[in-house]
């Protein structure tokens, strides 16, 4: 197998033990920062050091056309996915507005669209095809694509030197992807998991939900087959979720801290767990999502989302969000006075 | 009655409805921004325009002793009142850092510590008394104090000119008062909300279960007296949990959009809407503070909190830590091209 296998960088433990040390000394009563103590730690055990920075975040939208768009699976015409990788280049999307608030450098990887794409700016052209196949009758991708997919993903990680990863997507019919690889990973109904999308009606949603079953026994996913992770990705995912899970790896392996947007995002990280365990260690959970599966994806993740918002755009813009969160957290690391610098009196013992 | 039962200013429902109508044309499904659609609408109506904006942010920090921490309520010195202030004044509380960051005006008013402070940079000297009653055996204010206190919290939202008002809060054995006002308000039982403060252990907590339990029964608050607002905070409260009331009613009066902290804070502001209901729409509530008794405030207020990351600080630093949201919703909502500018294909009726 390729290198989405090979070792993850090992979390600095000396420096957790030194921001956890930091943190007693603060003045404030110990814990009383709650999770904003345990991101600044965190990302301390990341950084290999004491008082870490988020100055550089790097966000990287991933973009894709899906084949099960055909089947009327979404609120909006497929063209949408092209018409929002301009509006990305141009500054007008959610993503584009947060990029520019965060100071963050915003690039979007085409992996492929129907409507074919003049260059942009901002925008890498890494088109795998038009769209993935349909997944109802067919696998999304070949084991080329899904390489080529996940390589996409490493690169956008390489491009950019940062102290944070966002990964992003859009893509129509892309609910329905991921949905579906969240039910063959949870092993859970459909009709649990599936929700609106980008604005589906209720009649919708009960198409959308009978599409995704049949694609399930299509694959043999709902017959307790095994669930091995790249299979998944491969029969049932699309271009950006692979490129996501690509990503997320590829932190881990670069020693970077990935903030994991919602629904979809977290799909691709929870198969990037699945296919190496560690990765688990270089992601924050940034937003529990408003699209109905997230509340099942959320017991599996390795630590607890920080927002909870009502969220459900995708692009990164949750993650994007949650960003304030994590540089507030390593300010008041590495800004706050000790009790002995502030000559203040601690807590008897 | 003085200037507290004034009546506030209108929300401008012309503003909101403009909002309303943006948020649709903007280049995302309606709805999909959650919560951060809502603030920029609030706010719009706050602020009487379309694109409401976050630029000036004041925080006042009221500071004040209380008499009960004789009866041992809490994990630290009574020095650390005082102790604070100076760490607030040189910039190495968690508050101070905060408002650092988002270069925030931060200013303390002392409303009176056992330990005389000199004058400090940034810090208002509006002393009270060395501190409040002991509300075991006494009001913890007289009326005129009570009013001086209400006064302290106006002044602190006229002194600076901004678009959001934070307060926060020190003082040594507050979580008492403010947890025996919760008792009385919500007519909830002490042990249900008494909580650890700054950092009782068990022992200690039942301690200050029936402390508080006793300061109810001598204040006739158990009975089914009627829970007439300021007629509590005088027998109950401490100066800067009535200047805090004072304060959101001011910002109320004032126009200006007050973000309330956790669980003390909270307790002031619900005395507000007591007080002068229309209040309740010039507030935003921060984050569900982990203190426990937050969690039986939280039914009882008129919009729900932002962030729930376990901070039981106080001193403003819950909601330092959600301003970036609202500062992001104005950002989405004032820079996100419309469906028209970017070609982007609307979802088909």
């Amino acid at each position: 197998m390729s290198w989405i296998i090979h070792a993850t960088k090992p979390i600095d433990t000396q420096a957790v033990a030194a921001a956890q040390a930091r943190q007693q000394q603060l003045t404030k009563p110990a814990g009383s920062l709650g999770q904003l103590e345990q991101l600044a730690i965190r990302l301390a055990g990341m950084q290999g050091k004491a008082c870490p920075q988020l100055q550089r975040i790097s966000i990287a939208v991933f973009a894709a056309d899906h084949g099960v768009a055909v089947e009327g699976v979404s609120a909006y015409p497929q063209a949408v996915t092209a018409e929002m990788i301009r509006n990305f280049s141009r500054g007008g999307a959610a993503i584009s507005v947060a990029a520019r608030v965060l100071e963050a450098e915003l690039r979007v990887w085409n992996l492929g669209t129907v409507v074919e794409l003049e260059p942009l700016p901002a925008v890498e052209s890494r088109v795998i095809a038009a769209q993935s196949g349909n997944l109802l009758h067919e696998p999304a991708m070949t084991a080329v694509q899904l390489q080529q997919a996940l390589a996409a993903g490493r690169e956008a990680v390489l491009h950019t030197p940062a102290e944070l990863f966002i990964g992003g997507e859009m893509g129509i019919g892309n609910t329905t992807a991921a949905t579906a690889l969240a039910a063959a990973l949870l092993e859970k109904p459909v009709a649990e998991l599936v929700g609106p999308g980008t604005g589906l009606d209720s009649m919708g949603m009960s198409h959308k939900c009978r599409i995704i079953e049949q694609a399930l026994l299509r694959h043999g996913r709902n017959n307790g087959d095994t669930q091995e992770p790249m299979a998944l990705l491969a029969s049932l995912g699309g271009f950006e979720i692979a490129a996501l899970t690509g990503a997320y790896v590829a932190c881990a392996q670069e020693g970077l801290a990935a903030l994991v947007d919602g629904f979809i995002c977290t799909v691709a990280a929870l198969l990037a767990c699945r296919i190496n365990p560690a990765v688990a260690d270089w992601l924050i959970f940034s937003h529990h999502s408003a699209e109905p599966g997230y509340r099942h994806l959320r017991p599996a993740l390795p630590s607890p989302p920080l927002l909870d918002l009502g969220l459900r755009l995708g692009e990164g813009s949750g993650a994007a969000a949650a960003v304030p969160l994590l540089r507030m957290s390593c300010e008041l690391h590495a800004g706050m006075a000790t009790f002995a610098e502030a000559a203040v009196s601690e807590k008897p013992s």
